[in-house]
This record gives structure tokens, sequence and C-alpha cells, in this order.
């Protein structure tokens, strides 16, 4: 079982050397700029994780896991445009559309979700790509929902956030193939992974729940999370070692 | 066979009662309202029409046909915006992002997109969905080279307005399952029709290839372009009489 950090490599490393369609020609490069801001790259490590403690390589899962990453990073920067959060600084460079202008950082969202799909289309079973494209669909219903400012933190959050957490797990689950009827555990342990690093964001940048429900009780919500999370994990007859590595530091972590 | 307006009419109804996404929510409404707008439906049209002379029942093409619209949809709405053509009105109407604001209308392009993805998916092949995303990156490097203003006026309708036409066939061939080695003809014909659809617009709106060639020279290319469609519809051995008529109509359209 690879370590966290060893699959963080993996990612990155494909990433790195990831073909784009030619025809996307100079466009590419405010994608690759946008895609390698760093981060933690927590949703493909989870990815990757599940599909090792399924028994699946996790190699067979990194363009799954990749596809995730790029949904994710389309995800921010069409979040970052001047008519959504209007955000000039993401993880400390200039945001796309300040480094690309807003004209190609709409474009590049649009392409970077459009290789997302590509990415997952590379299977033999059009599975994965239906799991990438519903968790998207209601990632992109999240994002409508702050926009709007809709009072239901917990449903804005289930879906901007945890949609895509879900998925993690989910993708993993269809490139390994397991059968429906075997994914229930593994699903509700996904359920409780996006509220658990919602959480620990909040506190982080004492907003949203912290705004609600106060630091201390945020924290408590936190622990929670990651204790149901661990006892889901404890259900599956697998190797979850590294999976319970993962949400320990998700709920430990301070930046 | 049915004829180019019955097809239209399927077309129509098919969006009309289109589920989309749950997890969308009210954003439903903005994606609905761009996908409304009326315009000629000519891409899916196009497909239902190549389905049918292959001897595939139109029917059993509408999702593809209605994906390839979606894209068509999603590729206007973000067009629209003020960072790139800054257009307020689409038909008649106000653009999405005057109608909803700038905000909903760049989610509401993302999910049109998403949404055309999810329903080419929902064909047993994964190749439905490869065609239509493989056609969508091109289109996007195609606005992109739009808005840097390339000076390859070719090379940019190919891929700005060919691609999603040049799908228009594709994905016909792939919901009926046609052989790779049985496609070669199609797609040849498939490729002269973006072109020919340009031509003709820009004739129409007395920009484009007009401002290069100048209105004569311009319905000379049109003329020919039709001319060699047709030429390569002859050498299909299936009955494209209607897709003659469709042809026949590109050129010869005034709006």
């Amino acid at each position: 079982m690879r370590a966290p950090d060893e699959l963080r490599s993996l990612v990155e490393g494909y990433l790195l050397s990831l073909d784009l369609s030619d025809e996307l020609g100079d466009l590419q490069d405010s994608m690759r700029y946008a895609l390698s801001g760093g981060g933690k790259r927590i949703r493909p490590v989870l990815c990757l994780a599940t599909a090792e403690a399924i028994g699946c390589p996790p190699e067979r899962a990194l363009p799954a896991a990749a596809a995730l990453e790029l949904v994710h990073s389309f995800s921010l920067v069409h979040d970052d445009l001047p008519a959504l959060d209007d955000d000039a600084e993401r993880r400390g460079r200039p945001s796309t559309h300040i480094q690309w202008g807003e004209a190609v950082a709409i474009l590049a969202g649009d392409a970077l979700f459009g290789e997302a799909v590509r990415l997952a289309l590379s299977y033999p079973s059009p599975a994965v790509a239906r799991e990438l494209i519903t968790a998207t669909q209601g990632m992109i219903g999240g994002q409508y929902l702050d926009i709007k400012g809709s009072g239901d933190l917990t449903e804005l959050h289930r879906l901007k956030t945890g949609r895509l957490f879900t998925a993690a797990i989910g993708l993993a689950l269809e490139v390994a193939e397991v059968p429906t009827s075997a994914q229930a555990p593994w699903r509700a342990f996904a359920e409780e992974l996006g509220l658990l690093f919602q959480l620990v964001d909040d506190l982080l940048d004492r907003d949203g729940y912290v705004l609600v429900h106060g630091v201390e009780e945020t924290r408590h919500l936190a622990d929670e999370a990651a204790a149901r999370a661990q006892a889901k994990l404890a259900t599956i007859d697998a190797d979850t070692s590294v999976l319970q590595e993962i949400v320990a530091s998700l709920v430990a972590r301070t930046s």
C-alpha cells in the first residue's frame, strides 16, 4: 500500500505529462497554469487510495483521478471570475483570469471540463464518465446555490464540495468495476468526506460553518464527521489503512 | 424518410421535455431559456437525417442530436459574455447573461455542457460521448483562435463552426454503430458542411469571408462547397435524399 505522499507524486507526475487535445492550441498554456497551482490533490489521492484498497493498481485509476482534479480546477477557474467570487489570487499566485485575461479563463475552464470528460472516457465502460458527470452537475448546482446566497449551508456544501469528494470514491469503484451491489459501504464512507473537508476549511478560514456555529462547535462537528468516516471505513472488508490515515490528516490539517 | 421540418419538430419536442439533472435546481431556468431561443436546429436535424439515411430510427439518435444542440447552446452562452463577444442580444431576445446575470450565464453554460455529455453517455457505447467531446474541444480551440484574432480564417472556422457540423454526422454514425471502416464517405461529406454553413453565414452578415474575398467570390465559394457536399453524398450507397435537400437549403438560406 502506497502512502498518501507517494500517491500524490503519482498524480503530480501524471498531470505534468498530461496530453491535452491538440486542437486547443495555445489555450493549453492557460489550462496548464490553472492545473499547476499546487494544491494538495486531495481528491485524486483519495481516488487512488480507494482503488488500491479495493485491489486495483492505482495506475489504472490515474486517468479518472486526474479527470476529477481537472473538474476541480475548472470549477476554481470559473469561480474566481469577476462575475462570481472575483478572486485575484489563488494559492498565492494570480488567478487564471488575472494572468491570462477573462476571456481566456472562461475558455480554459470550459476546456478543462472537456479534457476531464475525455480522460474519463478513456475507460472501456461509460460508467466512469457517468460518475464524473453526475458529480460535476451536482457541484455546479452547489455553485449556483452559493451565488444565489442559499440559506441552506448543508445542502450547498453537500453539492459544491461534497459531490467531488464522493466522486473520488465512486470513480475508483467504477474503474475497479466493483458491482453496484457491493458499493454501498464505500459510498457511505464517501458521503462523510465532503462535510469533513468543508468543516475544517471553514475552521481554517473562519467562515461558513464557523459564522453560524462558532469555532468550538464547528471543531466538534468536524471531529464527529471524522469519527463517522472512520467508523464507515471499519465496516469495509479491505485494507483501508491508507484511507484511515488520509481521514486523520484531513481533520488535523492546518492549511 | 422524414422531411427536415418533421425532424426539426422531433428535436424541438425532445428539447422541450428534456429532463435536466435535479441537482442543478433553479439554474435549469436559465439553461432552458438559452435552449429555447429558437434557431434552426440545423446540427441536430442533420444528425437525425443522417441516422435515418443509414437506416437507424431518428428517435434513437435524439439524445445524441440534442447533446449536440446543448453544446452549441453552451458555446453561444459563453461566447455572448462581456469578456468575449459582448453580445446583448441573441436571436432577437436578451442574451442569457443580460436576462439572468453574468454569473448565472457562466454556470448555465457549464451546466449545458455537462448535460450534453450526460445525454451522450445515455448510450451503451462510450463512442458517442467520445465523438461529442472531441468535437467540443475542437470548437473551444476555434473560439480561442477567434478571441486571439487568428489570421487563419479557414482553420478558425474549421474548428469553431466545422467541428460541431462534422459531429452531427459522426454522432449519427456512432449511434447507428457504423463500423469505422465504413465511415469514410460519410465523414468526407461532413467535412464540407461547416465551411458551407460559414460561407453563407458570412454572406448574410457581410463579414468574415466577405471582408476577405468580397461578396461574389464568397458566393462562388459557397456554391462550390455545396457542390462538393452533394458530390460526396452521391458516392454514398444509401437514400440521402433528405440530406441533399438540407444541403440545398443551407446554400439557399436567407436567414
